[in-house]
């Protein structure tokens, strides 16, 4: 393994021209404009000032252009880990207090740990156990949540909860104390970002933009509703109105924060801080290698553990929050035009400029519009159709899914994704616990044998072919047992049983002593064991075992070759009906 | 589901006669000789006074003749569950006090209740999640312990420890307190009870007896070395020289016990009662089986754990301990000629008698005779080998068992079985997560496909026949994205590639996503993607969901059918070397 791999950046660097930094350059800019309010909002929804979003993305955005495979994953805060941090601090100290500050750099610096740890370790498959439906269930839920969660902003009342319905209990009781101000700017911010998303692309498309670039400065709104309500707010003195403004932001940049090493600390966040790794990992793969797909790049996962860790350690070290690669950005800087990474710096450049000079002017900006801000991004992640796609496609990944959603929405999103995942798995075993079999018998014209069910097939008396579709472990070894028994007593006649063995992938140790009880079974019953179609690595280690020297018939290489062995010149044919 | 079917006795009873109940006496005489030593010592050995293993032997015996499936299984208290028993109660109470004997009680219920629902919901599935194994390494290893926790009844010393080596640091500390009169009486225990296993049975041989009777006998030996230990003990009055007997045992049957409802208490013992309850479970239905089967009988497994969970319901309720179907004496009851599970209610008899009359004896039965008993019985429990032959199968299968042994040895029990478990889970899945598949060519003069690598195959230029040995779900649905990715970049001429799917038995939602997306990904390239010798159950699913309408290629019924197909007359065909 040489240093290279572990060091993407010099794919691209030494090709890396004035033709590119154009490019880069301008991605960056839309990118900047797109961040700076982002970065406020989830500071926001994660319960922390405004400007660790800020800090959050400016030095991971650099080391990540450094260490990660994806040309134009877009790292920062993203809605989903922001809320996942703040269930995560919420036990452990007041919203905005320095130790409620010191947790979110203590679990952007875990999760970073975690996440290189994993990359160097290659554990990346473990993030494979995260299934579609489970991941896609609960940020349907976490938009939900999060969405509900921006209300008490919109209305300017005090709220809380930590699920959908602690949540949406809250905003009621409290909706008469609503502060007639913030509900205007809110609701005035909500009315300018909707109409951005559904109108002005179309309209911007009149004006004679192209569409790539329409859609583009579409994304850009939320920079407008900034401007528009920190200018109201401050030309009419809301505040005194009782609007809730962002406030004295401190301007210059971040200062090295070392994490606490209070180790109970550490204790109490460890689940946390891997949960929000491994979702964060996710998500941030599947955009990156959609977006590589369509320039037929490629991405490693492994690295990008450790592109997705490092930058999340200089995050906490940099007094930020936990970061990951968000969808919507990422798809703004590759339609924008980014070549490669360095357009991450490019953009950390920009954060880092606003951070010096634009603070004096974030004092002014309403909570209220960060929140519409939230509401709108995460409208689009929250996708309840997929419910009903899944449910008719497959009842256990349904299963799955609907725990997910419901877990996270009426208790907590750790509780939703761990009981996802746990049941998937435990879907995954009982499904192969009890495998599909099938008789099967020759199609007539070909060497090719089906479900006597199913196709009209050849069979012939005396000798059944049995297909076992499923992988022989521990788990179905006794319902191996029971099904060739149950078969064998069914079929009195029998002379010679073919386990026809294409999907047996794995014969683990207690199949293989089922295997051996089932041929001394069959023996003293008068009936010969056959195997056939069995796989190269499967046979390698058969024959290794005794099975194979006590075996009462042969093992063929091909079902066919097993009915011209046995039927002897494919005598007694029989017709299925 | 009739009444019949939970009530199996109704199966034999009617044809009982004459023959029958005389076969079953005579077995039942002979497992009486050999059950009162066994139940008096596994007392002993789970901290319990003498009398609980007899109650435990009488009510239970009854119950399992009219709920077990198993004509010969013989019920009652056996070494394992024993010595899971005292590592449960150890935690909670002192030895032989009012609480630890409740406890008993308590832990024969809550495994009682805990079988018979899993029966009725038919989830004895759930037990085959106990690998082989995991369960032998966890055999060995109690087998291991339990001889440890012995030694100290040998040597008439005070020892104590949860696991093998705080067991042996107690007995070597305290070796130098041996009372000679007691070693006395438990080393010619020893020596006469290997004698009878490994002589005796040749003696009585060459003495005329048939080989079967001559087993049987051998057998009833332990019921000899109480009777002359407990003379001796008698006799020379050792009690006054140290040596530690039963001592006063209430004579009668037991009365009716209930079990305490301290709702902590059940909390407490939930795990232990389960561990014990599957362990039991998977070993009688184990010897249960292998029994039947020379029969020709069958078991079944749901009912099975309904017998056992009334019988230990009704050794909780009888003032006794959790039992199950003990290995040996099963043999024992089978040789002898047990016909029915009638042999079982006499056996229960014959103890019920002993509980009457022979109490004043026992008082003078040293516990190093028991020692020794226990200690011979479960010398034949513990295979090592078994290490070595799982080794050269299976790295996987022998990883758990190692696992399981360790730390059963080193640990507890419980953490023992539960690491085996998981990690027997956990290897599983990883190797689903990164399935084998190979490319396949035509087996020239058949119509039969395999790999490329192992045999002499048929290729065709610009096709390519992929093999995934797994089923596609969520674990492995990336690996598959990334493999089909590597080989359309590898052969840049492709323009078929045909996924043969024998092997896959299951296309979760996660796996279908991958396969549109492969779908997608393969048209943008140029390349067909079909399938081929794609199973019923998963065919039916893939119709109703949107990937046969995306499909770039087709589904072919075979690979030949693919192959005939797509080269057009079987064109271009090109051996390999």
């Amino acid at each position: 393994m040489n240093i290279k791999h572990y060091l993407p950046i010099l794919d691209w660097i030494p090709d890396y021209g004035r033709r590119q930094a154009t490019s880069d350059l301008v991605a960056a800019v839309i990118v900047t404009v797109m961040l700076i309010p982002q970065s406020l909002a989830y500071a926001l929804l994660a319960g922390l000032p405004a400007q660790v979003g800020l800090y959050a993305s400016i030095l991971p955005l650099v080391v990540y252009a450094v260490f990660g495979t994806s040309r134009t994953l877009s790292v920062g805060p993203v809605a989903v880990a922001s809320l996942m941090t703040a269930a995560a601090l919420a036990p452990l100290a007041d919203m905005g207090t320095p130790e409620y500050i010191a947790g979110a750099v203590l679990l952007a610096v875990m999760s970073g740990l975690m996440l290189t740890v994993m990359g160097v370790l290659r554990l990346g498959f473990l993030a494979n156990f995260l299934s579609h439906p489970v991941i896609s269930g609960f940020i349907t839920a976490s938009g939900l949540v999060i969405a509900a969660s921006q209300l008490k902003h919109i209305f300017g009342i005090e709220a809380s909860g930590h699920n959908l319905i602690e949540v949406l209990q809250s905003v009621i009781s409290g909706i008469g104390d609503t502060n007639m101000a913030t509900l205007g700017i809110g609701v005035g911010a909500l009315v300018l970002l909707v109409f951005a998303r559904k109108r002005l692309k179309p309209l911007l498309t009149a004006l004679g933009l192209t569409p790539r670039m329409a859609d583009i400065l579409t994304k850009t709104a939320p920079i407008l509703a900034v401007l528009i309500t920190t200018l109201v707010a401050w030309g009419f003195q809301l505040d005194q109105q009782g609007v809730k403004l962002v406030g004295e932001v401190p301007s210059g940049l971040p200062g090295l924060t070392l994490p606490t090493m209070d180790l109970q600390l550490w204790q109490q966040l460890a689940v946390s801080a891997l949960l929000i790794s491994v979702v964060g990992f996710v998500e941030s793969v599947s955009v990156g290698q959609t977006l590589a797909a369509k320039r037929r790049q490629r991405i490693d996962p492994d690295q990008e553990l450790i592109g997705l860790g490092t930058a999340n350690i200089s995050a906490g070290l940099s007094g930020g929050m936990p970061v990951t690669g968000g969808f919507s950005r990422s798809v703004v800087n590759f339609d924008a035009g980014a070549e490669t990474p360095a357009a991450g710096a490019y953009t950390a450049v920009g954060i880092a400029l606003a951070t010096l000079f634009l603070t004096p002017a974030i004092a002014f900006l309403p909570k209220a519009t960060l929140a519409a801000t939230i509401i709108v991004a995460v409208s689009t992640l929250i996708d309840l159709p997929a419910l009903g796609r899944t449910w008719r496609y497959s009842k256990a990944d349904f299963g799955a899914m609907l725990a997910t959603i419901v877990l996270t929405l009426v208790h907590s999103v750790e509780a939703g994704i761990i009981s996802g995942v746990a049941l998937s798995i435990g879907l995954f075993l009982y499904r192969t616990s009890r495998p599909h079999s099938a008789i099967v018998g020759l199609v007539p014209g070909t060497e090719h044998f089906r479900n006597v069910l199913r196709h009209d097939v050849q069979l012939c008396p005396k000798i059944t072919f049995l297909r076992v579709d499923e992988s022989l472990y521990f788990a179905n070894a006794r319902f191996l047992e029971e099904t060739v028994m149950d078969l064998v007593t069914r079929e009195p006649e029998l002379k010679h049983l073919v386990l026809v063995c294409p999907a047996v992938n794995l014969i683990d140790a207690s199949a293989l002593e089922s295997l051996e009880a089932i041929n001394e079974r069959l023996r003293d019953a008068g009936v010969n064991l056959h195997l056939s179609e069995v796989k190269g690595p499967v046979m390698d280690r058969l024959k290794g075992s005794d099975l194979l020297k006590h075996l009462t018939g042969q093992v063929f290489l091909s079902s066919f070759g097993a009915w011209q062995s046995l039927t002897g010149k494919a005598r007694d044919l029989k017709q299925t009906a």
